[in-house]
């Protein structure tokens, strides 16, 4: 859980939180102090964690948190320093205190921070086209392009020798050096996560940043969600083409081509030297070994295996999908 | 057919109609003048409607109008006060006439009214980012934010604690209150839909308008086209992922929750409470009922029932498409 | 191979192109001039070509040009008065060699010369939006719109009667008469098209441009690219649905008509008269008939003949496709 640019407003006092999930009547020492919500496995003593599946049981065995977010049934497998506390949906809870932590993570209006660039110390270091607006907390390498229009909001980080197109919009984003983000991308915003209730939906916080790889580049059109507990991350030197759509927590590795229109569904992790052919589509939550090869159209709904080249819907084995539909 | 925003440029003769529509050597009342046209359920006396397919037949035989743009065939279902004006391209003729009546929603051309927002009344009601601009017959409520380089064309209004994002085009829209428009988004142009003519196609009219109802997110970079002679509407706390298109038309209820990528063709009906997986796409013309599931990456050629899963191209049972498809 | 923008940096001295491309211990009089890099048909005397796929043998028995980027394989299709030059691969040396012929055909940074058509001598013929800007050698018909935010980059030519939305970034293209152009769109950027190679991919030049043909329209959101060693072509009254991405080289033909989110991958050739329903994805090198009806969501992965109606994925006989799918 890596979040450089969300502030956290942590320490808050255990009460506190318990009131947030309705268990303010359990008998804790009320002043004692949390400073952090992580994951079970970077969590250390005094922060809260989540555990919800039985899947992160050996993480849960270990964690160094002080409290848990949990179930009755997965409690047992906490260590004595770690106390449980029991709600009916883990992950609603862990949206609550997330958000009590991380307020700014919830919020995804305009940023109201961004001035023109002529008013900040980048007028002289960056070559820009008119209308440049730069938020607060950004850091721009040297050699660096911003094009028209482009909006660098705030919390993001640019190295070297990038070109940024016009139309651009990015947040909470760190860009290593040489990278190319062509025209009207979006970048960085909250990813399509939220626990879906009547009326009024509940967005889930997304603490986590969008990080793209030296000398890649993302085409026109292209939007790249920030990540919710973790983040998303665009490997090195890996081409995206236009039109693409990379949903939160997503990982690309390095070396990899993906063709117009891909959409990657949300914690999605896709190995390094992949190709994936246009209007492909990979659901969320799977993991796609390196040097696979997706063919254009193909929809991906189960893991694949290194060294794969796969089509179809659903994607299976290149040479039985051709022929079966001969 | 709600049309708040277009300008009726009736009454009109019917001698100019005729005309139009190449009909005028019909011995009728010259001087007589015609108000609206509009669909058979809700014209009244001294409006025009049409009547091109049999499915209507029911409509028809209660129409209130005093002309109809119809068949030969079809001519007969009409009642005794409605004169039956028998043509060779229902639609083609519709369309004509509806532009007479409606000139300015043939033009989609950017919005030469619209002007920054420091010069309109709006200037300390919104808070707002660095170049906006607010075109004619717009209405803001309060609370409201928009960001950088947005244009809230003409005929727009939108309700209290609405947060429009940057690069966003608005037009001919309707936005209820607690509304999210993120980022790069086009809501409110016509849609696609023309008469196919060599050489020169013909566009029809567009007369709807894009409705979107309270505490709705629409994604970033998502196109929604506004109706041709009805609106294009977008349920209560419906959420839209990114890159998503909503052809004319279209009608989705409420609490439904939309992947990215996902295509809704012309006048398809959407239930309250569906969820469609990213990528997926339904055909023009369908109803979707409501509970549907509909699996990422599905083509929907036909209509689904209530509380239904479904999966492939085309869509179809998800246990049965599943088990196929081993 | 018509490129009117990129300008020619040759000729070139045949010494620097050998050294270039690792044979400059190849025994040649060094001072010979070479004019420009074309391909085998149009290049002419003192013209360096290319040959790399027997599919080519007809056009290189003819060819005019003096040099020519081959193997060893191929090399004894070329007539005398052509000298091969063998190669390891013949795409990336013509890569090289074309990058140094036209060496801003490689860059696609945001166009630094444009400025506010304010400052320009279109400020009184074209009647246009806030903050739209235009770079070097660009023309405009009479009587166009431009919108919002709308930036026309270097090298583009508009006909008579235009109407571009907001928010459009368009450059490298040549637009006839009376095309619509709507908000949003991206014309004219280099294709997806590079040698990959490890570390940092190859770019390889996109010399050819983007020709939008009369009466034409464009939708929303949509991605043209212009062409690498040919152009992109939208032909006459042909219609384009939102969010459609048309690869590099791309030749679609006269009264087509294309529905939303349609991509169609590099260099395939598309008839006059088609009809692309939603969604429907076109892999590259492909001929696609006239008078072809693809329906929405199909996958083509191999040519379609004239007067043909396919869908699926594999596309095939619409009819064949609906008995199986049942």
């Amino acid at each position: 859980m890596i979040n450089p640019f969300f502030k956290n407003n942590g320490p808050l006092n255990i009460s506190d939180i318990l009131q947030l999930i309705n268990l303010d009547d359990l008998n804790i020492d009320n002043d004692q102090e949390i400073n952090d919500i992580k994951d079970l496995l970077t969590s250390k003593k005094n922060d809260i964690t989540f555990f919800h599946s039985k899947k992160y049981k050996n993480f849960a065995k270990n964690t160094k948190a002080s409290f848990c977010l949990t179930t009755e049934i997965l409690k047992d497998e906490l260590p004595k320093s770690c106390l449980p506390l029991i709600v009916e949906n883990v992950l609603v809870s862990t949206s609550k205190v997330t958000s009590k932590f991380y307020p700014s993570s919830i919020n995804d209006n305009f940023d109201y921070t961004a001035r023109d660039i002529a008013e900040t110390k980048f007028k002289d270091k960056v070559k820009c086209g008119k209308n440049v607006l730069i938020g607060d907390n950004v850091t721009l390498g040297s050699n660096c392009l911003i094009g028209h229009n482009s909006i660098i909001e705030q919390n993001v980080s640019i190295g070297d020798n990038c070109s940024i197109g016009s139309n651009v919009i990015i947040r909470n984003t760190l860009i290593d050096n040489n990278v190319t983000v062509l025209d009207n991308c979006v970048i960085g915003k909250h990813g399509f996560g939220f626990f879906p209730v009547s009326k009024k939906n509940l967005r889930y916080p997304h603490i986590g940043i969008v990080i793209i790889g030296e000398n890649s580049e993302i085409g026109c059109g292209c939007t790249i969600d920030r990540g919710s507990m973790s983040n998303t991350v665009i490997g090195k030197n890996s081409f995206l083409d236009n039109q693409i759509h990379i949903a939160h927590n997503v990982k690309i590795g390095d070396n990899s081509i993906i063709a117009g229109q891909v959409g990657i569904a949300g914690s999605s992790i896709i190995g390094n030297n992949v190709r994936i052919g246009g209007q492909a589509g990979i659901s969320g939550h799977l993991t796609i070994g390196n040097n696979v090869e997706i063919a254009g159209g193909s929809g991906v709904i189960k893991n694949i295996k290194d060294n794969s080249k796969v089509m179809g819907y659903p994607a299976k084995n290149i040479r039985d999908f051709l022929k079966e539909s001969k």
